[in-house]
């Protein structure tokens, strides 16, 4: 029974559905008629107007973003357990042409505004050392934390002060979404947001995120660069159906609840194990390693993460017996 | 009525059904029962022990391959109007890191070991000059051509005489082999090919393309290198599952056969306009500028590529009454 | 006697002196008074408030500056025997991060305006195709020939109304004035040009060159990539101070006469064998391969160029004896 | 009076009349006598045969080394407060392609074998993080100590072990040799060091600092890529002169004995308030910000480090009565 990750989980019905009708001769790239109604969905969904390209993965949405926010000889602000920093391979170097990641430390994986501002202070102002050019956030982050607008907001007026780019990487925004009950435009371009990475596929799509941009300027720029990236599929018709297929009836936010659902569920379980309050799909517990190996040899399979803390994470299709059987299994440790 | 190119097509209902299937819960990335299959189905195919990796893209797939057969400072010869200089929105320079298209001229797209050995000797042997450190081909060619293994041996030869690489650009392969009738092996490794991007998607796949590497050695850059420009995909079952239904029973060559048939039925309603000879799913005709609108009043949809010339492209689901209109269209100019 | 470059001469005694003098303690990089002074000087020269950096080699200066006018994912027109396409090793393709040089055709490696318009008529305006975003010019160019301020200003017309920035790399613009007569200003930001690479190693300086900004809103980022290209000396003023003797009294006009009027003697020595106008201090010669192995075997070295070409390079120093035997020698051929 | 930097120092006289006496025609680039002699020379130093390339700055050395070490999809082990982390404007990541620098931290920006295989540990074994191939050390550190032979071959085992690259940069490379004693084979090549950045110019040059290559079979690449970064000056052998004074007779190590001893004198003035033990020509004191007003009011130039720490640094030059005045004046405080 796999709790290691929401990107393991199998695509929703309604998204395969989508695929299979939009298997037709169309337009290829994203001249057909699915890709070309994103930019509508996305600018009613932000309640202003957004230009919306599908990706396939959430490095790339994250690293087209911080290439177009951030030229090669500047540097990027994140935290040190950001996803780009751990986990894509050093593609922000690869995508930026070596822009520097500047890490930033917070509990939780969030930054804020001070410890921005103390990041900036610590560089010095000159050619010698990189300068900062742009901010990246993940919402939620790594550790299942789920920033405030108001928290998004005064990162967006340090950027705005300072002219950085703002970048937030939302593969699992709609499951933070779920939990403040913020509305996207609120969490995102109100509160100073340039550039969305909007998951999708931890979410139940099958292979289709969507990078949002709300410097809509910057469209023909990304365009470029997801082409040069080897992105730009030929029948992307196939990845616009399944964005489409979960933003319709709000499916996007439905399958974070019972995601979300499914992990509070766990964190009642034994709340005083918790490494951090809960407020998306991730729960990290603290266990010794024997536990840690007696949930595994119940046939629980999840990261083990930082010693003596494992990390639980639930999808949108969890929702049964397996779930039970864990929540009594962590309980009865 | 689109002859515009076989990747506006739609995906063949054998690979929709194998993505269907593949939609469960498994491992992510490439660590699914599906992906796990793919070295051994395309050694099966090849006769040799290969690597192979799903990408979703040609440019991926390409760009990949170069740049783990030619590093930054060094050029790959190929053909002046080869994809990945004129279609691929600078690519190459990209994942490379700036190594340098040396280009070449030749007949329908195709360069021969002449061609490379002249480019050589263009080149002054010193630190001043991009000296080369591959080729690349694309077989069938951008003009639908397609090489024989005996024209490929032949830059395999110079390519292990000179210590380049050499690499195929496979994206139509399947139609080029439906052609010539040599078996896969003899196309590329046997021919001196060192990694292939096979196509599947304008044959019929959705999008999946296979990344092949003959020299296995290179297989670990390759996962990295992947993983780095945002193509490891999280469910990446359904990819392999794309690849994999192709593959079976030789749908792959089935498809091709089809297109190609559809191709040679439209060269055949005016061989005298025949710009080049007809090898894949390709067809060049010479038209004038009043002929090529006749066609398209009719509601017929291509290319006009060089002056006084149109390209018309078919696909693997190309068989009916469309086809025999667009004939007897062209027939009546 | 070697007429192979006017790079393999010795610097001019002032040049050593201004290197003396300036050898003392002074802040580093380019914080001391001789890289102040630099902004000045060349604001006088030019007529206009420029920003200028020294740097070591021309390789450096141009690819710095095509660095600032052209994206990643953008191309720069230039002639296919420009040095930069021919002789930097790809700097290019390594400053701009992949960026395509388009090259063009043109009669003794000029380019004008209608080539650069033919040349975007050939690209297809989508995401496919690389787009233009500079234009880059050699004055004198590779051969020898001079652009006149209205051949310059036609080209700077065009660039500024598809939004190109235009580049001149001057390594021989000293040559080039001397001959035309016309001013600095004339030659280069009157007529549109943006960046200027000026050089003055080739003609008497030890190893600074000049990168001149008209705009001027490049310099903060010139400044970063000069860092981090490796390109900030730390006794910048060794730099600053050749310079600015190459400036004074107009060392650098006096230098090119020189040697501009040593090519025009060996011009005037078999005027029906030029290729070219001779029109700085190059003179190419239509010469058998006997007659080239001729002048060798009489001691003088030099470029075999084309077939059936050869170059010769004159310099500030040579005058004398040399000279005048070559120019009997080919003479006598 | 100036302590800021030892690379605002003049150039020493023999290194002048070096340069001038190189002034006169040869060969470009790296084909002139001077040039020539280097591998000779420094194979001698280094009692191995060596290859030697002369760059304008440490920035160019370090950064050429590390891209031949590191591919850019790999990672570079270093100290935290490493001057290619922290005072290169990023070119690390420039001239690799956008490898990482992994940090580590140790007192004095000293790392040893245990620092390495910890961070080695941290780093999951997969696509998803970024994989060590090379370890650079600075000698002497940024804080001034000096590696002892038997410490860098603890970490020339540990790189032989796991197959990765160790760089030395020695921008103080003379200072620490002449606080140790030892040879420069045992603390670089014998100790397992492949590249090395052999600084002249803090400690007498002009504009000339070595690249040493151990891994001989690197150096085509380096000539290339050095050519490639603009870094291949056409009058080199006024470098190669420099370089060829800086050995003869072993200036190099007198001249950093005579910076050495400066340091010694300021730190026997208030051993006290060391923050380091001074093993080479750097002095980090402790002091107030009244102190450190109290000695700037006196005309003493200097950094401000990290909060209530100074850093002195002396050169080849300062022997005489700035260095007793300054020595006073910290004794005062």
């Amino acid at each position: 029974m796999r709790f290691v990750s929401d990107n393991a989980a199998a695509a929703h019905p309604r998204v395969i559905e989508s695929i299979v009708e939009s298997n037709r001769l169309d337009t290829a790239y994203d001249g057909d008629e699915w890709s070309k109604r994103l930019d509508a969905a996305f600018s009613d969904l932000f309640e202003t107007e957004v230009r919306a390209f599908w990706v396939t993965t959430g490095t790339a949405a994250n690293c087209l973003a911080l290439a177009a926010l951030c030229p090669p000889y500047r540097g990027i602000f994140c935290h040190r357990e950001a996803h780009i920093e751990t986990d894509e391979a050093g593609a922000p170097g690869f995508f930026t042409g070596g822009a520097k990641l500047i890490l930033l430390d917070g509990p939780g994986a969030k930054i804020d505004a001070n410890l921005v501002t103390a990041g900036c202070e610590r560089i010095w102002k000159d050619v010698h050392q990189v300068q900062p050019a742009a901010i990246s956030i993940t919402n939620a982050t790594e550790y299942g934390r789920a920033y405030r607008a108001a928290e998004v907001a005064e990162l967006g007026r340090l950027a705005k002060e300072r002219g950085f780019g703002l970048h937030m990487d939302g593969a699992r925004l709609a499951n933070a979404l779920a939990t403040t009950g913020e509305s996207p435009a609120d969490a995102t371009w109100r509160a100073g947001v340039h550039s969305l990475s909007f998951g999708f596929i931890k979410n139940g799509g099958l292979n289709a995120e969507a990078l949002i941009l709300f410097r809509t300027e910057l469209a023909d720029e990304i365009a470029v660069r997801r082409k040069r990236a080897g992105h730009l599929l030929s029948k992307g018709r196939m990845l616009a159906a399944q964005i489409l297929a979960m933003l319709e009836d709000d499916l996007w936010l439905e399958n974070a609840r019972v995601a979300n659902s499914a992990a509070q569920k766990l964190a009642s379980a034994a709340p005083q194990r918790l490494v951090y309050p809960v407020e998306a799909n991730e729960v990290f517990f603290r266990v010794t390693a024997e536990e840690s190996a007696t949930l595994r040899a119940q046939g629980f399979d999840f990261y083990d993460w930082r010693a003596g803390e494992i990390r639980l994470v639930t999808s949108w299709d969890q929702q049964g017996e397996a779930l039970e059987r864990l929540a009594a299994a962590i309980a009865a440790l």
